[in-house]
């Protein structure tokens, strides 16, 4: 059966697990020294998920990859949020935060989700794409933030000239720590509401993002290889675990995925994998003028154009 | 000077600097090992506070004890919020938040607050007070929970039969970790828009609410006492840094005092005092069963009448 018979939804199904066993095994590759493990869950109102977890392994501290198709009814409030009428959905995504014990591997974030409304015979009446993918290094090398960049850039072009820039402006803006004035880190895309119209269809939509999924790997492995043997001191790794607290900060008080999660009774520990596995908060912290440390923190303060 | 003739607002300034120093004074001397620091700041709008930190004490592994007095124009948001019509406000308070080092020793928090609306000719037309004090233990010692909430009950007492009841309630209330479906901590008193009225006078109110005050140490000094030198294990030193991702997760979700600050310009790092050092998020994790660490999880599921 050629895939065009299929409908969108089962067409990204089928894509997202996929998606997440390439990267779970691609990881665990890279990780060499633990695997993943596995929770099935079902959604009370319609639904469930799997997800994967890694905890203390050789390279990778704490990380999920995890998908989910729900549907149901949405309550008013998320009706409004969205924006729409209807109020029969499914979604469906793979999201995955994966956070690396040596502060020179940047933590980095992924999302790529499918949403669909109905009208009361149940025929679709709305649809569309959204998701993306972000890098947050705790020491800056430039040339891993390029290459991340350049990856997205790349797969950008071949869709739309103006995405790339579009997009890294809107996870600029998305990814960034209101009552710090800061990013929290370093950015990549940002993308939603990627409905069909006039330039791009469904299918043209479902090539874009699953082209994105599939890059992921290209994007953030090369930076794990070249950064993970490097040696680093203990005050290095305190300052990952500080940095890691604005990470926390982000998800907790601005990130919409989370507290909508949060407050809708989603699976508490799925959402929450997302949270680093030692975090530090130290009072008013201001790192050495002129060190690696403050490198970063000026560099978070003003997006910058890297490709 | 008899003290009636100052404003309730000088009075009530003059008292929570004085309260600032005695318990500052107190728990360094608990301590031993350190001493608080403290920063002034003044606020762009109007005022400002002092800001006093211990951190990598002997027994205080972080806390802070702050006094603010701030006033200028409410934005529309806050009126709404505290649903008051009148825009020029004034407002103190001090506010603390103790995180021992050792798991055996419970962290505490209060919070005793002034606010005063005005009117067009600068005359009061409106005044409250609010604050409250809990206790957020890591292994539960019923003993310590009796005598945290029977100070509380014996200063309640003294000023109306139903304080006790009425704010223990708000408190069980008010520290709900919704997302988790537990309390934050073993409770204590929450109490908020205490207007003089039939019953109470402003006077009345500011009695009870400085004999609260100075009621802390009583309540919290002497649990601090009696487990300071308690042996603890890595693993229970660990259960404590899970369980304080808990009260990160209440402080960044639900708090709303710590969510007005960091939407509205507050001090950033004087709202944020209140996160503790050392941090840990584990995936799903689980206390053995018949442990005192699911002691503590089930004991937090539903409040609990202590006195």
């Amino acid at each position: 059966m050629p895939h065009n018979s299929l409908t969108m939804k089962n067409r990204f199904i089928t894509y997202i697990k996929s998606l997440q066993n390439n990267i779970t095994q691609s990881l665990e590759k890279e990780d060499g020294a633990t695997t993943f493990r596995e929770d099935s869950w079902k959604r009370p109102g319609g639904g469930g998920g799997k997800t994967r977890v890694i905890e203390n392994g050789g390279v990778f501290e704490k990380g999920g990859v995890n998908v989910s198709e729900v549907f149901g009814t949405l309550p008013e409030s998320m009706q409004q949020q969205l924006g729409v009428k209807h109020r029969d959905f499914f979604a469906c995504g793979i999201s995955l935060v994966i956070h690396p014990k040596s502060p020179m591997v940047p933590t980095v974030h992924a999302n790529f989700r499918y949403f669909e409304l109905y009208d009361k015979n149940k025929a679709v009446v709305d649809q569309w794409f959204g998701g993306g993918l972000d890098l947050t290094p705790y020491y800056v090398f430039d040339e891993d933030a390029i290459h991340f960049h350049q990856v997205c850039k790349t797969v950008c072009d071949t869709h739309h000239p103006d995405f790339y820039t579009k997009y890294k402006k809107q996870c600029d803006e998305y990814f960034w720590n209101h009552h710090r004035e800061e990013a929290r880190g370093i950015g990549g895309l940002f993308f939603d509401y990627c409905r069909p119209n006039e330039n791009m269809t469904a299918d043209a939509w479902y090539s874009f993002i699953t082209q994105m999924g599939d890059a992921f790997l290209e994007a953030y492995l090369p930076v794990v290889q070249k950064r993970k043997s490097l040696t680093y001191s203990k005050e290095q790794r305190q300052w990952q675990e500080i940095r890691r607290g604005r990470y926390v900060e982000f998800n907790l008080v601005h990130d919409k995925g989370t507290l909508f999660g949060l407050k809708t009774n989603g699976r508490i520990e799925s959402i929450l994998m997302s949270l680093p596995p030692h975090v530090q908060w130290v009072y008013d912290m201001h790192p050495e003028e002129g060190s690696e440390e403050e490198k970063l923190v000026t560099l978070l303060q003003q997006p910058k154009t890297w490709v």
